[in-house]
This record gives C-alpha cells, sequence and structure tokens, in this order.
C-alpha cells in the first residue's frame, strides 16, 4: 500500500512535528518527547521505542500514562541520547520507571542512559514488557517479546504514580501486572517501511501466521487462513494455556488491531474470545477494542489478557487523559 | 488482504454480537442497536447507515452521541424496519433528530420510517451529512454525499440534546454546523467487502485518488502519488475554496484513517495542513487524528474542516463518553 508521506528519511521527526501540533500538552526535545510540567506528579514513567507502532510508544505521553517518550527510527530502537533526554526530562527528583518492551536494543540503550543518569543521582528501576508468549515460554521472560499489552503497564505504572506510590512500589506493582499479563496474535498481511523497495516480509495470499512478532519475527506456525471462531478458539487457549502469576476469575482483554485489520473484525473475534472465556469461568471486566500498538499497515490482529486482582482494576479503571486509551 | 471472520453472511450480526459484549449500556433489536434508558435525556437522536465504516456509525450509540442506530449490511443502507425500531426504540417524548449521510437508499428508507412513527405522534426532524466535496459544489447539498465530517455532527447534536435544546433547536444547530462542514478524501488503496471475489475497485499501485467516496465512488481525479506535503496543501485548498456559512478564525480539523493508513502518516499530513491553515489567519481548535469513519481496510484518509463559532466549540468540547471519539 502507497505510504502518505515525505522524504522517508524526514519520516519520524515530521511524524513528531505532527504530534506536538495536535496536542499542547507535548514538548519535544529531538527524539524525546515529553509531557509539560505540572502535568503529572511523583515517579516519573518513561518509555521509548521504535517508531511504527503508533500509538505505542509516544502517543501514550499522557496524563495517567508515560511522562516522556524516546523515540527510535522505523522498526528500531531509541538512541542513548534520547533515552537520556527523556529520562532527564521526566524526573522529579523522585526517581523514574523505565517502561518498555524487551528488545535487546532497547535494553542496552536504555541500560546506558541509566548508568549516566544515575551519576546525577536520579534514581532508576526497568520493568520490561515481557507479554508476547509466541517468543517464549512461561518461564522464559527474558526470552519473551514486549508487544501490545505494554500499554497496560503504562496505565498500571502511571495510576500508580499518580496516586504517589514511591518508585519501588510503582516498580513492584507493574512487574507483577507484567506477570500476569500475555499476548498472542495474528498477521494476514505485511506493511512496508517507508523507503523500503517492498514489503517487510512475505505472507502469501490466503494464509495466517499465528504468533509472527510485530516487526515480522517468525511465530509459531504458518497455514491457511481459518474462520475467526476457530483464530479466536486457539489464542484464548494459548493464553490461558500459559500459567501466570495470579490467574484470576476477572481479566481485562485488549484486541489490537495491528493497522489494517478493521474493528469490525476484532468485534468478530471479541464474540467469540469473551463466549470462551465466560466458559472457562473467567469474566472479562474490562474489554478494549481499537488500534493501540500497530505495526504501520500490517494486516492481523493480537489478543491481550491481564489477569486482574482488585488493585489492578482501580488502576486500570483510574482517570487518566490519553487520547489514544479506550476503555 | 484477508479477513478475520466466518460466514461472510453472518458478519453484520456477528459484529454487533460482539459490540454489544463490549458496552454493557448497549441493547439490540435485530439491526438496532440502542443506548439503554436512563443513558440520555431530552431530544433523541437517531442514525443508521451501512456497515464497513466502523466506527462509524454504531459506535457512536453512546452518550452525548447518537440514542440509536439502525444498521445495514456492508456498504448497504439500513431496512425500513431497522429505521423504525431505531426511532422508537430512542424516542423520549421530545421528538427525534434522523441525523445520516445523504444517501439515496438510506434516505428513502428513514423517510418511510418517520412515516409511520409520526402516525404514533413521534415527531421526526432529519438533516443530512453532506459534507463531502468531492460529490457536490458549494450549492449543491444536495448532491454531496455524507462522509466522515458526520461524526462531529453526531457530537454537537448529542451535545445540544444533553443540555436541553428542543427537536427544533437541536435540528437548526446540527444544521447550521453542517453548513459549515467540508470533507476531502484520498485514496490508495482499495477493500475488499466480506465475501466478494476481490477489492471492491482497482487503484494501480503507485496511484492516489482525490475525493473518492468511501464506498469507491470515483473521485475528482486520479494521478501519481504525490508526496505528503503537496497532497496536504491540495486538501486544504480545496476546503478553503468551498464557500461556507460563516467562516471564521477557529476550526476543528479531523484527519481520519480510511483504514490501513496509519495514524503517523496522519499526523505527517497534519503538520503540513495546519500550518497552511495558519497561513491562511485560521487556527485549530480542535484537532483530531483516528479512525473515526473507515472503509474497513481501504488505504486513504480524509480531512474535515467545521468552521466553529463559540456554540459550535462548546458544544463539540462539552463531556462525553465515546470510546471512538478523541479531542
Amino acid at each position: 500500500m502507497p505510504k502518505l508521506m515525505n522524504d522517508a528519511d524526514a519520516y519520524v521527526d515530521e511524524v513528531l512535528d505532527g504530534l506536538i501540533l495536535t496536542d499542547a500538552r507535548l514538548a519535544r526535545e529531538g527524539r524525546a518527547v515529553t509531557l509539560a510540567e505540572g502535568a503529572r506528579k511523583g515517579v516519573a514513567i518513561v518509555s521509548g521505542g521504535g517508531s511504527g507502532h503508533f500509538p505505542l510508544f509516544v502517543g501514550y505521553t499522557a496524563p495517567g500514562f508515560i511522562d516522556a517518550c524516546a523515540v527510535g527510527d522505523v522498526f528500531a530502537g531509541p538512541s542513548v541520547a534520547a533515552c537520556e533526554s527523556a529520562i532527564r526530562a521526566a524526573d522529579r527528583g523522585q526517581g523514574a520507571l523505565l517502561l518498555y518492551g524487551n528488545y535487546g536494543g532497547d535494553k542496552m540503550n536504555f541500560d546506558m542512559a541509566s548508568e549516566m543518569v544515575e551519576l546525577d543521582d536520579i534514581r532508576c528501576e526497568t520493568v520490561l514488557g515481557t507479554d508476547d508468549i509466541a517468543s517464549g515460554g512461561a518461564e522464559e521472560a527474558d526470552k519473551r517479546r514486549g508487544v501490545a499489552g505494554l500499554v497496560l503497564l503504562y496505565k498500571i505504572a502511571g495510576a500508580a504514580a499518580d496516586r504517589g506510590d514511591d518508585l519501588d512500589t510503582v516498580a513492584r506493582i507493574t512487574r507483577e501486572a507484567g506477570a500476569n499479563l500475555r499476548t498472542v496474535g495474528i498477521a494476514t498481511s505485511s506493511c512496508t517501511l517507508p523507503g523500503a523497495p517492498g514489503p517487510s516480509f512475505t505472507l502469501e495470499a490466503g494464509k495466517v501466521e499465528l504468533g509472527m512478532g510485530i516487526h515480522g519475527e517468525p511465530g509459531l506456525w504458518r497455514d491457511d487462513l481459518r474462520g475467526a471462531d476457530a483464530l479466536a478458539d486457539e489464542m484464548v487457549e494459548r493464553l490461558l494455556a500459559d500459567p501466570v502469576a495470579q490467574r484470576s476469575g476477572r481479566v481485562c482483554l485488549m484486541l489490537n488491531s495491528l493497522g489494517a485489520t478493521p474493528l469490525e473484525e476484532l468485534l468478530i473475534l471479541y464474540r467469540r474470545a469473551a463466549a470462551r472465556l465466560e466458559e472457562a469461568g473467567i469474566t472479562v471486566a474490562l474489554p478494549m477494542i481499537g488500534h493501540f500498538a500497530t505495526s504501520m499497515e500490517m494486516g492481523g490482529m493480537s489478543m491481550s489478557l491481564m489477569h486482574l486482582d482488585e488493585e489492578r482494576e482501580a488502576l486500570l479503571r483510574a482517570p487518566s487523559d490519553c487520547r489514544y486509551w479506550r476503555v
């Protein structure tokens, strides 16, 4: 699909220029986007990641979510300088939670940035998004990549910081939420990077891939496309098969379009997934349908399940003001 | 792009089943979706239209927006029965504003339904969405189709009803808002209807069409894809060239993805459009970026401009609770 852009090299900076113009609360310092002073209090929540997944990551720089975001090129991690700028801009003397997806480059650069700022007594704690069950098993959190579920962790962490929890508490609650969060996705068509001669990967017409990563990383299987109900069944089964820390009777169920897949089709999948969960004694307390974490115009969707306790549910429901969040 | 669905004939009903499950405030009677009693007061706002444009139309059945929606098959108007059910369910004795896009079939069926309910003393007023400048000139409101701008009219009408305005007043304010609202769009790739053997229309690779309708109706020109800035310039120029009732210095500018086009690319276009408007002495008071009115997985976007006066701006900013609305 043709892209609506100018020069491919200017893509990310022009996106950020546009974003700043749409939201007076945002400021930009190079590739770090920050929330205006006064919009948040307490512990700073800082994230970052590659572009091409909007609204993830930078779209969640908003009251009740993250305070600052380091922005990388399309599908590439942010620079050390951007990570450092984001942390410094966000810190209010109470330390920063660095909350981002488990990818090698992102981790290396955030680690280096946190070493730099710690020289100036800005304390950092790190929590990684590791929700993707296709990239690692239940006991392999270090292998599992972070995908759409990160948005739910933003909300949990932001709400905990907003109510005045200290850095250790915010980090602990967010880590526990992550231990109770899993995502699985399916892809039906590829995306094209700005300036690239063709699609990032090839998925033959009429095929579907279960568990493909948000940059086209190989998934668990690739096969003929099947009906929505069969796909929903398998996704729910795989999510429930993965043991989490505290399975409870209430969940947040987020169905996320990877880009091109219409929300109508997420509703068809939702109908079946919610029924399956009900059969397993699980109630969807918080349904979410939307474009939360995309891969440009990739076809497909992801299903994220967060098991709730009373505190997590309250934090997910706490007031916030981000235009890309919907409950 | 492959669709995530079961039987094509069940597509719309399964979408509605899913929608109802995601929102406890909604009820369904056949192809009419209604908001629970008590969620609204005063004049009823009723809409309807074909499926395939989600969140338009039915996704806006929410406090502060529409009270009921008659739902047609994909890209087909709703039945008379659905229109009648929607009006009857929504009416609270203060009459109903029928607010939908200017398409022949929709108009015929809503007109018949309003004749039926008027036998039972339910008074109806009709306001048509006619924002698409590609389908008719400034003086040809009867020819102009309704596209994404309808969402802004929902908000205006819903907020006016919420503050207690009577039917004539709600209709007048909504009609005036429509007279100050214009939309132009571009398409870059087609969508495929559920069960159809192939795409609805053909747009050769690397081409763009200005003004294509949301069902693939022919636009103003089709040519080689150009840069985002050139496209934004032409869209703004055409929107400003169309005389509206009351041009003012403040506007709502809504950039809407038709489906597959990423929000990042809308931000690139927004950056240029806002600058162009500023040059013309116009300030964007309300920027909107999102998927508001789609054509399944069509590539492309639309730009809607509503000229604001104090009242319209207040109504657009009034509290509401729809998960598919973002300001």
